[in-house]
């Protein structure tokens, strides 16, 4: 069955973005601290990674076959210019399609929710490559819905105090993980994977 | 100057404590999941750590020259039963001394706050050893007042939801860290510890 993992970059003490969706620069330098060039699908945008970074980075595109966000995280990057940043086929949960973006090739808005969105999600990517799901809401969905395999982590060396927690408002907790599978260390970031128990 | 780190237990949501003190089974299980007996002052006590998790545990404890907690974890354990698990003078933060504890000879009541407390533990510890703060308020206000060197997480596989963060309340936000400058994996537990850039 095809995985979906979840991925973000989160600060030390658990937010994927400060108050006021602050941080960034912060939560993202290991997007710019090192010496590989990874273009993405924007010409002015290109990733520089440490080589350990850049090859944990790289696998994980590599093997991602559609990817399935949240209405917030779609709105907030007015539709990645048009396209996601990674070139993947993105699925948008969200109550209604958003006007203009009805005939895109890059992106199926899913209005019948999470479930219907993983199953497109995965029959899109195929047996062969994995789901990414994006987005400290859907992921929490997909979590509780039991629907998510993998959580992985870009850990970043920074408190911010308050913010947006990567898991907020679980209704059953705990949730326990298995791992971490994963252990890379980057600069000023460590990439860490963990597997979800389904019960 | 002697260094000073605070070190907890901490899920990968960032709290050292689920909703009303729960979620220890989770945190705490790597003190009990591996082969290599560590005794503590209780003889009802006894840690039983994988290679990995003893050998960073046991280099830790060995250079710890002197604690300093708050006044609720010294509560919370009941004054550890006379003498703090790891056989290390304590020093105690608190607005007054408990009665019943004015002669304890493991431990020290500061009433004239963090910054005695610290003091008079560096002065204990000597040169060549350090000093341990734990609990979290007590963390924060030794980060806040520029007290603190040192974060080190045992970061564990488990999400709780809602409970005690490490640090909470912070005042003055980001709070860049460097590092990991440790990365140690155990079993369910990853070692990690994380510099305090000093403005």
């Amino acid at each position: 069955m095809t995985h979906v993992y979840t991925s973000a970059s989160m600060s030390l003490d658990g937010y994927i973005a400060g108050p006021g969706d602050s941080g960034f620069d912060h939560l993202f330098q290991w997007y710019g601290n090192g010496d590989v060039e990874i273009p993405t699908t924007d010409p002015e945008m290109t990733f520089k990674l440490t080589p350990q970074s850049a090859a944990y980075f790289s696998a994980s595109t590599r093997s991602t076959g559609a990817l399935v966000v949240g209405r917030h995280l779609f709105d907030f990057t007015s539709g990645w210019g048009g396209e996601h940043t990674l070139g993947v086929h993105t699925f948008v949960v969200t109550h209604s399609v958003p006007s203009g973006w009805e005939h895109s090739e890059n992106f199926t808005f899913v209005t019948d929710g999470i479930e219907s969105a993983i199953a497109q999600a995965k029959k899109h990517a195929g047996p062969d490559r994995v789901v990414g799901v994006n987005g400290g809401t859907i992921a929490r969905q997909c979590l509780e819905a039991g629907l998510l395999d993998e959580i992985c982590v870009d850990l970043v060396p920074v408190l911010l105090g308050a913010g947006t927690p990567f898991f907020s408002e679980l209704r059953k907790v705990p949730v326990t993980l298995e791992g971490p599978t994963t252990v890379i260390e980057g600069k000023a970031v460590t990439h860490l994977r963990y597997k979800v128990v389904h019960p």
